[in-house]
């Protein structure tokens, strides 16, 4: 009760990943100790084919303490050391986000509604729609940059010229494919590597490409579900961050598993971008690491 | 309080499909109706790409009441009626099964275990390894005949013969493929069509083929599942009763996965035998019909 | 392919209950076959304890053909010969549906979104708050009435009869508590009987009253849940039509619970709204029948 | 391919707990790398109300190195500084488990089967239940000691010494009540603090005390559930390991709950059971830690 008042802190999210070998983890807590760093938690992760080393940690130090750039320099330090890849950020800066959308919005109107109330640690700094601004007609976008960017396979290397350009002066840190119904290109997917999402709208690896909904249907399968995950170049096999199923019967038909649909792909890709925005997700190869919480 | 005493009743369920067209309901609930039938369930499906009907209903008849002849010769007039498909099963009757098993016994250690406690109304008739009875030392048969078969390529033929033998010789109404990791041949799984279940140890139609778990820990997926479904020629393609999944995550191993993976067959399994038996299940060229409880 | 064209048809749904006895089925799907009507489903129930018997028939007659005055002239002469509870509603009607809510607004702007992409068929003929307009500022309302009612314990009763001014003055079927956080009177809830369904934020019967998620964590389940059920005046005690729950673990904090918590309310609700729609929900004293696609 | 082989090494876990400050983790991996120790995961926790921070490292030595009695030597001292609470296993000792049963022998069979195939690290060191052997014909015990006592309320002091030798006798980690139908004594419970997990066959806290399917029926839920946890003298209050759920329908008689129970119960049990053996589980208070895979 007459504690004094706690210092106000910094928090930070590391995560790293390097060859994997004794005395890791002893070095870099011991690095954040000698810097008043406090460890909140803290996951680690051996991939045991590999031998790599995978390590997600939360810390603080004090508000006027230790600076960004000694925090850099002795993480650099590390990282010589142990052949270590790593990146640091602060925990409370949301991510700045570009949304990508098609005609269908409702992972779209699902991101803004958690982003509103607080519930995702996003920024949104532009929305790119291949459908104009009426389409979205009901939607209070609340200032958030509107670029209406239709597509045809004429204008498409165009295009993606413009959306690199948003995307650089935006400084977005994340690209999300909310049902955003074009391939992009191999280079632009290249580009975006390990920070672009999308939703698939089927539960991979089974039924790629076109209308999986229709695909389930006629396969007859009992559920349904959706994948999001990190876009490459290859279509479809992007490595896998979230994914959920639901029960479907004899009597779905293809509007009921597009219905039922909506609700997993919404959830699953609001999970994918959360876990994103808290640094908890780390590819791995054709797989991702993902530290749940 | 003083009620008469409920005279005893036998309870059926019929199996019917045909052609929609108006009066079909009224038809089949009369003609039960006047030979004192009751009908205490009744579940109906109208398939709208080929406009047939599918209905279950289970009813009873006093006991001392109409014959059996007599109801089979009110359901074959009004098969000839309405071009129907028809079964008829005395519901108390357990179904006469084969089981069959390589070296992994849980799928039938779990069918056993449910059959012994009465949960499944199963009557094993025999049970075939292509692994000999030492193999399964721990499990109490309970005299149920049980037929070593060994399989090569060299033999498979007369195996198949034997097989068949053996399932005319029971008068069995029903084959579990519980983990039988050998592929029936093609005529083989034409004469047990729409009577022969296979536990696949994958989410179909997700990693077909050999090792699925394997696959899909290389894949990195962020669900695992099984299927059971009716053996066709059609390898991995027969129709899908029952699915199921479990989470995993980066960290779970093949060997994770396999264990996960045998709980999630066990009960995947136990549902479709526990549907094929109660007359749940109606094929339905590559898909099935469920009528769920 | 040169099929005549189909003749429009109008769409039914018949709900039903009475003493269970041999011929209810019977009669029914004569006098709808006799009226012209084809059925395009239909399930039933038979309660084993009370011996009553529930019945859902989805059927639909000729447009130009009978009217509905004489299928409910037919209906009644049924009810009366059977002793029978029933109700008929056009299929493709929209419910009429008066929404409350509170300051949370994450269920209402969950179905207004459903309801404007067509999923759910109702038609919003209200919105009762207890916070002004400016609360939730960033939904558009597309025109629906929005009537502020604040509530204190002085002016219960005055608020109380605005309301059922409202339910009475728009011809409500369905009023929808989506999240509102105010105890309804007991001679309200009388009057709501079977026609309002609240959104409670836990999994019945388990952490009843305030703040159920702080509760949750207390406790230290393992799973947190939601449950949608029909209002009666013994609050968190009203017949239940649907749950769900999601995992959670020790590291939530309630904030965490509270957020989950909010997709788990959000689905449940949306599938007890829509089940009420399609005429898939039976009141049965203390229970319900939910008549599951 | 030429790697000189790997040299053995023994596995341990260290679990923890003490008051959180900075510095824990550092002395922590820094004193198992002086040691030659690799730590191979690491999971922790930070308890924000009571300050109190929870630790589990898997860690490996060098087969011919430090010795057992010099790792207990080093964590002394760090418990010294640190106020810690610790416990130190070898991995790959199976736990020495007394499993106790009634007449439902469901949970005794498959954790027995886990056991037989390598799925579960536990050694049973004896069977004690309230039913004679003849009961349990049908399982194979293959050794382990069947001890038969009965109770009744005259005898339930000189059972439970009885019980209390076998455990002490045998060495038991760990008591499972695997369907143990009997409400162990206040002292009882007290001894076993913290090694013995109760099966109980509802979703706790809801439905309570017995018969918690027959509540469940009379409630109308939509979802049924099972919960593992620590047995403290405040019956059905002990600290939560693992909890799961099934969904049912208006249709599910009081039998079938039982029955779907039944599969609820195994694999929560199964779960809870796994987590002890690998020292994930941690009390804390009315709760648990459980650090899962």
């Amino acid at each position: 009760m007459s504690d004094p008042a706690p210092c106000p802190r910094l928090s930070y999210v590391l995560t790293l990943s390097c060859p994997n070998r004794p005395g890791i983890v002893a070095a870099i807590s011991q690095a954040l100790f000698e810097l008043d760093g406090d460890i909140a938690g803290a996951q680690q992760f051996d991939e045991r084919e590999s031998r790599i080393f995978f390590m997600r940690v939360v810390f603080s130090v004090p508000a006027g303490g230790v600076a960004r750039a000694a925090l850099e320099q002795a993480l650099a330090a590390l990282a010589a050391r142990f052949d270590m890849q790593w990146s640091l950020r602060e925990s409370l800066r949301p991510t700045r986000t570009v949304i990508m959308v098609s005609r269908f919005d409702h992972c779209l109107v699902d991101l803004l509604y958690r982003w509103r109330i607080g519930e995702l640690a996003i920024a949104p700094v532009a929305i790119i729609a291949n459908h104009p601004r009426e389409t979205y007609a009901h939607i209070d976008l609340d200032g958030i940059p509107f670029h209406y960017l239709p597509v045809t396979s004429a204008t498409k290397a165009a295009q993606e010229a413009r959306m690199t350009e948003i995307v650089r002066g935006t400084g977005a840190e994340l690209v999300v494919l909310a049902r955003y119904m074009q391939i992009l290109s191999d280079s632009m997917s290249a580009w975006l590597a390990g920070r672009c999402i999308n939703i698939h709208h089927s539960f991979l690896p089974g039924f790629k490409g076109a209308r999986p909904y229709h695909q389930a249907f006629a396969r007859g399968v009992k559920l349904i579900g959706a994948t999001a995950h990190f876009v490459t170049p290859d279509l479809d096999e992007g490595p896998i961050i979230e994914q959920d199923v639901e029960r479907i019967t004899h009597a779905d038909t293809p509007d009921d598993l597009i219905r039922k649909g909506r609700d997993i792909e919404r959830r699953v890709l609001a999970r994918a971008v959360r876990y994103f925005t808290e640094c908890r997700v780390i590819p791995n190869g054709r797989k991702t690491i993902v530290f749940n919480p």
